[in-house]
């Protein structure tokens, strides 16, 4: 056994819906065991002056029919246009930084970006936000209350400075064994990459 | 028959080396036809205030380790770190308009690229420009005078004129009966959309 790969991802950056949703089937696939570690990217972003698509508007229709073509490609439902920016983007990452400590961050996250892609519910807001913690299989009441504590907002900014250290810029990003892997194309050869290290190949 | 996929790309931009090198192989296993269209993506992205890596250290290391990685995969030689930018871009743009209008335009992307990743000798420059000119079977003194001329700078501020009306922000890009796709990772798609037309079966 290696190290699981980490997959370092921000509810609200819209590329990582692409990456949400599939990691999980190929990563069982190749027999790779993935860490959810959700952080802040914007906070990151706002920090090197590169928020992407802020005063890019060709750029951002291009990310939006781009999304909507892979999405299509990978038989994943997504209504657009759906609501962007989130309004309340950290609310929807500390919950995800908790489950990820309590082992239910994936069901969440899924069920997030789900509701958010195909309903155009905005992650972090309600209904989504309790919603998708019932989807998870916990008591909204008790993730809420927990994720609002200045414990959940401290864990969230401490795996934001942990993202930093690494080098990573953006989310989604995978490192495996200290590889960085950036964008949702980048998937697979990042499943690849810990998939051979747990043959004993060279990457 | 329909039309050919028109293929956007900038000699510089090194992300644009992974589409060049492939873009070949892949059209013809397809059966698609390409039109290979020079054009000056720096242009564009100084219009645009968005020079991709300038002041981006960390976007920019991982672009050229990706960018080594991807061309591992692909079996493209590359011997890192190579000149960048290109002291005499434009150069290399110029000769590659000629080139396209007078249809030896792939075999000159491809051995200027080559010889930029490979023997790091920068695109535009002496040897590579005039080696790349005589590989693609053509003579450098003729090639080098026409290039020189107002007539293939004017050229090439068309054709980039022409890019930005289709909606085009970056090289490599490609499009397929009106639909873009940016970025070596994309080759595949905008094939498999122009080959899915040329079969009379939606997108």
């Amino acid at each position: 056994m290696t190290a699981p790969i980490d997959f370092w991802f921000s509810i609200g950056s819209p590329y990582t819906f692409l990456a949400v949703m599939r990691l999980p089937g190929i990563a069982e696939k190749a027999g790779v065991e993935v860490r959810w570690r959700p952080f802040n990217a914007h906070a990151l972003q706002i920090e090197a002056n590169d928020v992407p698509f802020a005063d890019k508007p060709l750029k951002a229709d291009y990310m939006w029919r781009d999304i909507e073509r892979r999405a299509a490609k990978f038989g994943l439902p997504v209504r657009l246009p759906i609501p962007y920016p989130l309004p309340e983007m950290e609310q929807a990452n500390r919950v995800a930084v908790l489950a990820a400590g309590e082992g239910w961050c994936p069901a969440y996250a899924i069920a997030t970006y789900r509701r958010w892609f195909a309903d155009r519910e905005p992650s972090g807001s309600e209904p989504n936000l309790s919603e998708s913690i019932k989807e998870a299989g916990q008591d909204p009441a008790r993730v809420l209350e927990q994720a609002n504590s200045g414990a959940a907002a401290r864990a969230l900014e401490a795996a934001t400075g942990e993202a930093k250290e690494i080098g990573i810029f953006g989310s989604p990003s995978f490192v495996a064994d200290g590889e960085l892997f950036w964008g949702p194309d980048r998937l697979e050869d990042a499943i690849e990459w810990q998939h051979n290290l747990d043959q004993g190949n060279p990457g």
